[in-house]
């Protein structure tokens, strides 16, 4: 009887989870001779009756390794511990889950997703024992796990586009302009595409800026001519009095009612310095899409490695690249840690080195 | 001696500017040996002293076909009629550009804007004698004397590429996303950017919607498995309740209390839909850098017919393109009209077709 | 009981067939309640047992807007009144393609296609009589009873950005840079490409080229310090002394033999000018993949306006855009006349009024 | 007295080269407050009267992050030991580029180049005195020193955009597409756009085909109902009865001789398969241009460690990439090594796990 293994797609989007998909069923299916059933909408599609399941093969995934989203669909009704009926009841469907899987037949799962995906596929795996494979998917770069996740350097291109195209305007229109982009605690997206881009100045969550030294820094530019200023702003960027001493809870809840961090650092600006402003505000349009050819690669190997992972039973470990190689890793140890923009690292001195202002 | 023309540029960012200005040079410098000079700043470049000109000819236009912005700038301090003088007082400075222009020895200007530059350059025109000719620039292709005006295009491709990105990661996310775009009064860009971006509702500022309707749709999609929609959204846009009997500049007001359209449309909709919904706002981001292909042959073509236009010494016209064809006229007639979305016209009856909802 | 009609698409691949069905089946089923049925490759799947028909319908065309090719294949045998069997024979089958649409109870057919297919179209109505509506289809944008046909304007936007990245390296590096585009007969693809890209010689079969004319003028810049050349050259651009009193066939097999009209115009340059030179050939790149902005509303537009004339039995009409409207036109009129670069018309008087050289 | 350094750019175009002189001069003048100054064409602009040499400043290199080609030129006659003067004669003149660097005052001099212009470099540190600082450019990442060089994933981006647009025609023609990039000796550009764009085979110098064994994999795509092929195919790509026991001088006159690897490719399989089959050569295409994200930040730390290796003395090292880390290593090391794909790693296995053929 032919080996049977699921696959399924936690949280929001990030471009490359179809190409995840594409590699893992070409591999399992086509070389290794296994079934393979996509689950729909998160666990989802084994909660409800009947099963939703997608059955995988090369057919079914073809043209994939360029299309953004999942075909398998990310809806879902929450934590399978923490579960929300059709009805508004919440319970713990977690057995009913490894039920299902039983059903199925299913030796186990592989599960993309973030690190909240990841650590409920631990606890799966660790209280109903579900067999699970994990493939890391966060859009902002940030599990130290791994050196890079699919999607993030399509955000960063994408972000990019946009700077080349406000840089030109706030040039010949001599206006401040504001780009927001994701990065809700990290802010590796502004970093890269604000390098890449050519941005003035750069707000990350890690450096909570003092307003007037970046006034001070539009103002001197102008002084040099240069009557006009692009910013890259992550969405959790927040001036250093207001985020001083705050939870992350109290940050976001700031950041919400201000309208959001662009807005926040360009009302802030507000009568510090003369040129005109505006802010431009990315949203899914950076998530969303065609992967670029470096997250193809990278989704593609992280797929394969998966199938590799599921062959020689290591259930409990996560794929991720480390120094140009995909292994994997222990699920627990790779959700351990975070991976920030660190304040004193390479990057952050390069930029300093060539102008860029971080206001702190 | 030589023939002597000045130009300049007025108004917000378009991307093609560059490409005219690179295309009267050539044509007027190279071709008919006259003298060129760009006035810094739109008009502002001859009303400082010393004069601000920036002497242009092929060698300093290299490379702008493809460039946005406008290297000529168009920082202005208002209409010459009603000039704010750097020590905040108001003046009509017409006669003194007049004296500047002659001054300078030029023969007369070429003045690339919008139809608020147009209506200026005419009355310069008309009442101190500057001779002058227009070329077109609306990014809303909103000018009924022009078939199309450059930039336009360009503003359709990156608001068609922002709708390509949202839908993926609508359609595997469940999710209503809204991309609000550029279009105050009319809305061109939303009508043709949602028809290639394969919009399911598209929301202009001519067709008042009715937000029952609006939601309607987007339950009669869930209920047949589309549990996702793609709103594109002119700037302009308003539901007919809030719409009605207002003037312009009410409407405008609305909308920036409301925090622009997309969020006002999301906000009447909460409640009556299910899904989860998110908003995206371009803005300058789509009046910004290189523009396509078609934006730089037409902005190429109108600066060659400007410097038709002032070797025949047709003063007081306006390029435009008409029917595949580039010629000139008179600049009164042609800021006469606005050139709305005709509800009932040809495109609009072609979205209705494949389905697209307008909410009226 | 529901009207039926069949689609197919006939020919090489334009960026947009795609969109043109889609929007087709979406009036003619979702608005119109017609069914809708694709005969796959061209014609075949009516003339081969059992037929092979693929039902149309909104879910079956979702997506098809945004993606190249065509999902009913082209591969065929060649024109139903010269048909080459699977065992070789050449037979007439157009009776046989007569009956098999009655069978499949077909009012008529939609025929995708270049002026060839078009062309069997009419043929078939008129000899065997199958109503036939038309949708043009050339890369090449040359048929005169249609302002546009879809896929040219992304043909333009792959090669303009191609020229893009030439020009840098060829001017860093002192090159002469040819690229070689499609446009067999008509060189609109190289002249509007050429004019966007900034090119600085533009070759088209419509203007055959004095080599001498273009050396001189590779080595005019040179001595104006410009030691490089982009130059774009249609497929079908030949030298004078070539070209001269050849016909189409007999200039078709010199390109052949030549290698390319680039490589033809590279090698008839060597020894008359300094400058290291490369060829570029982009082939089918530029008429496969996604379909611009513009292509999109244009297909979509073509594909409303055939079930129109489906609708009002215009049988033997085609679809065409003029003057900005789309309607139908008679196929025997729109075949009758192609549309060449016209070199006394405004656009070549532009390249040339902003220093392009023609070589003729 | 202000310490005073050169810059020069050496070799074939890669997308890049300006991101590393505005990285450099911004540091090394805005920061450190040196002198910069750029050597005209290479070495050549110190071995010409007057010597040719470019100011450096911020002024200066605006703009260059996204600028591609070279604003510094590399027009060169060669190397400085072994130059040929303008007069034809061949001769030293090391010895009269160190009196050059002398007599400007140049403290020493960054190279950015390829492995032929590092070699030459640290030559002319050894013989004649000069002091250098390399920066590595390869646009076919066969550097085993470094992880990435800049440029190379641009030009699989420029690679990867190709296949999908030569996939879809491919796919609705039935034909088997082949698509030549650069990678003469290292087929990484042919490996990673064919991972990232869907390439079904995929040739490589470093893996000679066996002809019989690709036409197989065609004719068993066919089989399956999968009538078409896209191909990539490295520049130095050779059928392994060619390749064997030649030399690589011998191997690149067989493919001269043969018109190209795909054409080599094409050909061969002419009689062993049914489909049409076309070829594409992206050529200089693949290395010109706006640089991708990725690359201008790579581009921008090489610019910025350079910078810190001339401040900290460490004449004779060379900038590269290492598991995240950009910092110097010996010349001598760096360019003792070449980085070819390896037949058996991770990234070919990853490739054949997903059903590339790469025929041997």
């Amino acid at each position: 009887m032919k080996r049977r293994v699921g696959i399924c797609t936690g949280g929001g989007d990030a471009p490359g989870l179809n190409a995840v998909i594409r590699a893992f069923v070409r591999d399992a299916v086509q070389q290794r001779g296994w079934e393979v059933v996509g689950i729909a909408d998160s666990f989802n599609g084994l909660l409800e009756q009947p099963h939703r399941l997608i059955p995988l093969n090369p057919n079914a995934t073809r043209g994939l390794v360029r299309r953004g989203g999942t075909i398998l669909g990310t809806t879902n009704r929450g934590n399978p511990f923490s579960y929300t009926r059709a009805n508004g009841e919440k319970v713990d469907v977690a057995p009913e889950l490894a039920k299902a899987v039983k059903e199925e037949r299913l030796e186990g799962l592989v599960c993309i997703g973030g690190d909240g995906t990841q650590a409920i596929a631990l606890q799966l795996m660790r209280e109903v024992g579900i067999p699970v494979v994990g493939v890391p998917k966060t859009i902002d770069n940030d599990l130290s796990a791994t050196d890079y996740t699919f999607g993030f350097q399509t955000a960063v291109d994408i972000a990019t586009d946009a700077l080349d195209r406000l840089q030109t305007t706030a040039e010949s229109h001599d206006r401040v302009l504001f780009l927001e982009v994701m990065g809700r605690d990290a802010g590796h997206i502004a970093l890269e595409a604000g390098l890449a881009g050519g941005a003035d100045i750069i707000l990350v969550p890690e450096i909570p800026y003092d307003v007037e030294r970046v006034a001070a820094c539009i103002r001197d530019r102008a002084e040099r001519g240069r009557r006009f200023s692009v910013v890259i702003c992550a969405e959790g960027a927040l001036p250093v009095d207001l985020a001083k001493g705050k939870s992350m809870e109290e940050r976001w809840e700031l950041l919400r009612d201000g309208g959001g961090a662009a807005n926040i650092a360009m009302s802030s600006l507000r009568g510090r310095i003369q040129a005109e402003m505006r802010t431009c505000v990315l949203g899914h349009i950076q998530r969303g899409g065609a992967p670029c050819a470096f997250d193809r690669v990278l989704a593609t190997r992280f797929g394969v490695a998966a199938s590799r992972l599921v062959d020689e039973g290591r259930w409990g470990e996560m794929v991720r690249l480390r120094n140009g190689v995909v292994d994997g890793v222990p699920i627990e140890e790779a959700i351990a840690t975070y991976k920030f923009v660190d304040p004193n690292g390479q990057l952050v001195s390069t930029a300093r080195a060539i102008g860029v202002e971080f206001g702190g």
